[in-house]
């Protein structure tokens, strides 16, 4: 049984514009290798409606699972709940369980609960809420999207929150061998190696470092004897 | 008159897994934004045949300009070349041109030009080259779609490359203005500020340093005496 498989959408002006460098899709395609969820494509698309509800479209559509990143605060520019509602035909405004969070939140803290912060209790109808343990306002699952925030540390909170909720597959091992050699030297051992072992992925990562030239050659795969198995054999044949 | 639209597609499968964490698109994005061409959109894609063509499909047809990263080199994980050719319906082979390239440098290496390397001078018909100063192997333009290396420092000397032959806009300009609030006390202001400054983007970036919840408000335009005239009110209305 393959594994299941999800997409990321990260919604972020800041990004494309070159202002800030992503981490959260980092982090997620570390979590999601770890609990046997096959990361297949990430989007980024700016603070748009129309081009995050066609990139929501498409890639629920596509994915057993999609995680969103960015959108969900109490600004203006801040549309991604919106665009979720809609994509999938429902109703939004601020529910009752989201609201009672924030003046849970607003209260212990001294904080006015005021209009811009109530936006981030607009859920839409039937949504799951996704707990925040840094800064209460809660993502939400709707359908098979998790949104989730921006922020990274409030990202990183949410999808602790989210993927032990989620049926994952075995999870992805892998080996990494040095090669100091270029990678047009060892690039017809490497496609011999592939073919033999078409259950495994096998990368090749060139680099080049103090004018050598070298590659680390990752093997990629669920069954941990089978790797073992490859990288022994291309180790014996690059007489390593 | 607005600006050239780009979009960017990375292949690479070691990036969805979470082994590496991408430097390219934050290096495109901000040598796009210099140059007055708009990042709209950025995907990343598994090393798969068929991802890739379709990708590239709906990307091109969207844009003005795409800009790819990755899987241009000599092993057998490396089929964006072909996919590219695929894409457009165009015929792909060792072309004589890249051939040339490769010989002369390999030759001053005193390395083999095997059959492996052989394969990066697999070149569409019709595409021009893109230089590549760092490694000799070539990118190529075919159509509006600029193929590039995964390797960071080969990417960014193919970008370097590239950027000056392609027509920009007016560079995007932008004023950050640190607010030292909850960007729930300052969403409203924000809000008319963005209605009454419609021609500029103003995002609101919260932070969280030391306990302590803050905001950079980031303008955007083209035009520096608007972003001028929002951040002066921006702060007059905040009381900076």
């Amino acid at each position: 049984m393959s594994n299941p498989k999800a997409a990321m959408l990260v919604i972020g002006d800041e990004i494309l514009s070159g202002r800030t460098r992503d981490a959260n899709m980092f982090h997620l395609a570390g979590e999601l290798t770890k609990h046997g969820i096959d990361l297949s494509e990430v989007r980024i698309v700016s603070d748009d409606e129309t081009a995050i509800e066609q990139a929501v479209k498409a890639l629920s559509a596509a994915n057993d699972h999609v995680f969103t990143s960015g959108g969900i605060g109490p600004t203006h520019d801040d549309i991604t709940a919106d665009c979720i509602a809609r994509a999938f035909g429902k109703h939004i405004d601020v529910r009752p369980d989201a609201r009672a969070l924030l003046e849970a939140h607003y209260e212990a803290t001294g904080l006015e609960l005021n209009e811009a912060r109530l936006r981030m209790a607009r859920i839409p109808d039937d949504a799951i809420l996704i707990e925040n343990p840094v800064s209460t306002a809660p993502g939400f699952t709707l359908e098979n999207v998790h949104v989730m925030a921006g922020v990274p540390s409030v990202f990183r909170a949410m999808v602790a929150s989210v993927l032990p909720t989620l049926t994952g597959g075995a999870p992805l091992l892998s080996q990494t061998l040095r090669v100091n050699r270029g990678e047009g030297d060892i690039a017809s051992t490497l496609s011999t190696l592939a073919e033999d072992f078409a259950d495994l992925s096998i990368g090749c990562y060139p680099f080049q470092k103090d004018g050598v030239f070298g590659a680390n050659v990752v093997v990629r795969g669920t069954d941990g004897a089978r790797i073992d198995a490859a990288v022994t054999r291309l180790a014996r044949e690059l007489e390593l």
